[in-house]
């Protein structure tokens, strides 16, 4: 009972959280329910109280565990234990982000990034000889690219492989301390061997970045002469991961060890590689790559979605007195209470919707690859504009679920703590969410300049007129209808309406600098916020037209609306200015969002429910079965 | 030297920095400069790494030394080992706001909330029997008020407390669960008395919430008989802070336990208030405790503070390559950077302003007071809307502040664990924010209300019209000239004009609702949102005028600049749908958001010095000194 007694908590729509969790499921539900079932059998709670160094050498016995059990070489080839199924390969990875983020995060760094540099990076003879073990975790192994010196810049590293032609082998050094090897996961204590990403000189020629499997442990635990390892020791969450620190003194590895799928070095030491440019060599390494970013994304939404599952069905138990309504309230019928979680639960099914294609598409470039083609670059900037957008949706919704609880979500058994401590680095690894950003903006810019190549002068400006200038002008005039707001084509023609001009306005603004003399490049920072905007412009116009096709059902139709209302309420004075939105029209959006969270209101545990997370997993008392008693100071 | 190398770090001017601190510290900077002295000097990492109970202690040692120094009793008459002095009280919590903050709350449980229940609300024989003691900490204590089913409603907790007049004793009692006292800081370990919040029944009479004080362990660390006392447990953050939960079963204690100095029982069991009214009499003695709210919005200032010292010494040392300008960038040259972290940093300038002001007023009310009067009702609003605006900031601050700091603001000794684990719960207790912004809005809606007593329904259309309407219609026609975006006086007027406009459509819209035949509470709960709407800009508006008077020089008139068109910024669609910015001027103030970053940017150094944080309180190593290499992966 709630501790307010009385009032019925309210039902579940049983048949409508189904269709829900199936629509957040997808193709790989399957392989999700396994993968909760699996996880739940785990005993997420033996971690509580350990110690640190006891807490990782459990979460490498889980990541043992699941990986043994098929997760681990799931995007390897069949012929290498695996099942050549990397869209299920994500789909588990965004299920273990409802459970203990070390292991999510120790998973990712051996299947993902180790075995993934294996795999995409090098060739037959690397799969022959690795992915099985990496896939069983009988060869632990690390990822080691960034350096202290060098975070989010991987084309500046300066850890140095030299080829001894001589000796057939090449020789890893570590320059000084900022081409130290810095924040490598799994390589404080339990890796072996790890992929190094250097700078590779052939003869005193530069080739540039490639990666080398260098050992760094013998099997006795026992550190590989010429390598010094370092722990980073205690971190703000994530205390289950090993990560570490490496220096490297000439030491020495077989020609072999090169993963040279895109650059390989002969015998003899020439040097040569499928890709001409190196430029274009280093982009379509790191490309190869992206499956990281895509996976942290999904990741984001799995954490939030435990953050929102907790606060709502507090939400629900929780009565509150006093501060307006009768008695015995509960927390959720509070408009604020609504505000702060009913918008992030929607958006959370509307990610999903671009996680999902993103992943799709993903896998079809893998399928049939086409090195810098159109559809391999819009992957790549939508993982790296979606991680960015997926993860800010994530803290913004943990930090404002936890305060939804008071003082029993300050409480360590309600898991906010560890929800917020593990999942915050999401913001801030694998790409910096504003580097990632900027990357979004110079994609749109570029695809911005592609369709006036072909156009001289004059037709781009008609162009222009007809596409920005004319809605603009015409919609001045424009007469607001109330129903306006909840048409999807009025809802995606805002969204639309906003990118274009955004990406139009920079392009201008930065054509006009560089004209005027502005270094190309300082031209770009001096209109960052603005190259920001456009980015995130584009990855909410996208999800919101993505996810539309989802909205099948009444109750999809209402969760569609509130979170695209509550998307452009947000951002509302932008369409303001722009004259898209009157004055009255943008009272009544805030008016709509009102209403639309009086709509769903009842509906709150059947679309948390939708998210389908298993009682063993959520692991927070205020969100399980009937509490007796207990509550907190609000 | 930066890891980039080359780039000079730029130069604080000491000159400025000194000037800019002694605007913070104040008519207190004696005092503060005293006590950073002292806490420097305590050796905080002592902590680090210590099991909870060990820390606990450490804690209360560390408590009793602070205390014993003169902090503990400075608010304390002069004839109680005191120095009768809250505002220099006030002033030295804020600064261990800086340091270790379980020692700033366990300071505020003992000597704030425990010896001011007992100061506040207690007569002459209980300051003479208790404060000396508690201000040296020979009794430990602490402030049971809230209960596990009322979080933030006081008025409705279940304690019992009946007069037994044959013995001449209270009977204290615990009749359910949702009675239990919970979150009751010193509790768990160290409180050998507490003042209990109870319902007061005298020979069968309700007489409210009165507090008694509770003998609950004994001198050798043995709970009374009749007590039951329960550890909270592992908490987010503050694990130095024993909170525990607390049972009474008929538990006894003399006539004279009753802190009485606003109802009182005589031996022979008569009750007696010198408030009649028991509303009011609840009230009284609620704000009689209002220094404690004041306290927190000052500790969350200070927290805010070091988190953006933090981030700025590392966005000036911090070398960014390859995403956009030279390769020797600070991160701090970044636009995006600037914007997280400049406007945050004037609005710590500017919201200690209000704090000192509301400090200065709740000193003058102590001094002269006048219960239930208006200046003693401002104070009580505004230290509730100021804690509210405070710790949100700080939350945002450490959010943004971690984020720009990358890898090494996730490292655990670069502090923004602790710094954001620990002060998080400031949002949510001492009253939930979104509770507190309500107190607020109810106090502006009120004073509204009383403006127009006197006058009839034709005069106060006409009030309205001249005020409120005439402003509307005059500005639609308005030009907007660059300048008047940095005019202090424009400024005002912006702010006034969102607060007057949203406090008289909450009224009208409250009337229209109650004129319809809606429950007014259920009215106000339908108006949730724009009640708070209204409230955050009444404390805005205060914050901001309060800060003009302080921007004597060039330096300090971009810091007030910069806040408040920041301010504005974030809400400008509001002024763009009340016809008080046009689109132009609403994309006018963006740039000079941008331009005043870059004027402030070579300021960023000095405006963090001036928050006067020694290195011993920081205690990040990325902010302190040299760094020799080090830096992680952004």
């Amino acid at each position: 009972m709630s501790p307010g007694g009385g009032g019925q908590v309210p039902t579940i729509d049983e048949d409508a959280a189904r269709e829900l969790q199936a629509l957040l499921d997808g193709p790989h539900a399957a392989l999700r329910e396994a993968t909760r079932q699996r996880l739940s059998a785990l005993g997420l709670e033996k971690a509580d109280g350990l110690p640190r160094d006891d807490y990782r050498d459990l979460v490498l016995q889980w990541t043992r565990e699941v990986g043994r059990a098929g997760d681990g070489a799931r995007s390897f080839p069949r012929e290498h234990g695996g099942q050549d199924d990397p869209g299920g390969r994500i789909a588990t990875f965004q299920t273990v982000g409802h459970s203990d983020l070390s292991l999510l995060v120790k998973m990712g760094v051996q299947f993902g990034l180790f075995g993934g540099a294996v795999h995409r990076l090098g060739t037959d003879k690397h799969h022959r000889a690795y992915l099985r073990d990496i896939g069983t975790l009988d060869l632990p192994g690390c990822f080691a690219m960034s350096e202290s010196g060098h975070g989010s810049d991987v084309r500046s590293i300066r850890t140095q492989a030299r080829y001894d032609a001589e000796a057939g082998e090449f020789v890893l050094h570590t320059p000084d301390e900022t081409a130290r090897k810095d924040w490598i996961g799994n390589a404080a204590r339990h890796a072996r061997m790890a992929a190094v990403f250097a700078q590779l000189d052939v003869a005193g020629e530069a080739q540039g970045v490639h990666a080398f499997l260098v050992p760094i442990r013998h099997a006795d635990g026992s550190v590989v002469a010429g390598v010094e390892i370092e722990d980073c020791g205690d971190k703000m969450g994530l205390q289950g991961v090993d990560n570490g620190r490496l220096r490297f003194s000439a030491v020495r590895i077989p020609r072999d060890n090169l993963l040279d799928r895109f650059g390989t070095v002969a015998e003899d030491g020439v040097y040569s590689s499928p890709v001409r440019s190196p430029g274009a060599r280093f982009f379509t390494m790191i490309g190869a790559l992206v499956e990281g970013r895509i996976c942290i994304g999904g990741a984001g939404l799995a954490v939030a979605r435990n953050a929102l599952t907790i606060a709502v069905r507090w939400g629900e138990r929780r009565r509150q007195f006093g501060t307006g309504l009768d008695m015995d309230t509960p927390l959720m019928d509070y408009l604020t209470h609504q505000r702060r979680l009913l918008p992030a639960v929607c958006e959370s099914y509307v990610l999903q919707a671009a996680h999902d294609h993103l992943t799709q598409q993903y896998v079809e470039v893998l399928e049939q690859p086409e090195p810098g083609g159109d559809k391999q670059r819009a992957v790549e900037a939508l993982a790296a504009g979606l991680k960015a957008v997926a993860t800010w949706h994530m803290v913004a919704a943990v930090q404002n679920a936890r305060e939804c609880c008071g003082g029993k979500g300050y409480l360590w058994e309600n898991r906010f703590a560890s929800l917020r401590n593990d999942s915050d680095v999401f913001v801030t690894f694998e790409g910096d969410n504003t580097v990632l950003l900027q990357l979004v903006a110079k994609t749109l810019l570029s695809d911005y300049a592609a369709q006036f190549e072909d156009l001289d002068a004059i037709a781009m400006m008609r162009t222009l007129t007809s596409r920005q200038a004319g809605r603009v002008l015409g919609d001045l005039g424009r007469t607001f209808k109330r129903s306006d707001l909840r048409d999807p084509d009025w809802q995606a023609e805002a969204l639309q309406f906003r990118e274009d001009r955004l990406v139009d306005s920079l392009a201008r603004r930065l054509r006009t600098l560089v004209k005027d003399g502005t270094d190309p490049l300082r031209a770009l920072s001096r209109c960052q916020d603005h190259a920001l905007a456009a980015a995130r412009a584009h990855i909410e116009r996208l999800s919101h037209e993505l996810f539309r096709a989802n909205a099948t059902t009444p109750l999809l139709e209402q969760v569609r609306d509130l979170a695209v209302l509550s998307t452009i309420e947000h951002d509302r004075a932008w369409w303001l200015e722009h004259g898209f939105l009157s004055a009255d029209a943008s009272k009544d959006l805030q008016k709509q969002v009102n209403a639309l969270c009086a709509d769903l209101r009842p509906h709150a545990l059947t679309l948390v429910a939708g998210f389908g997370i298993p009682d063993a997993l959520l692991r927070a008392p205020i969100a399980i079965a009937e509490q007796t008693g207990g509550a907190g100071s609000d």
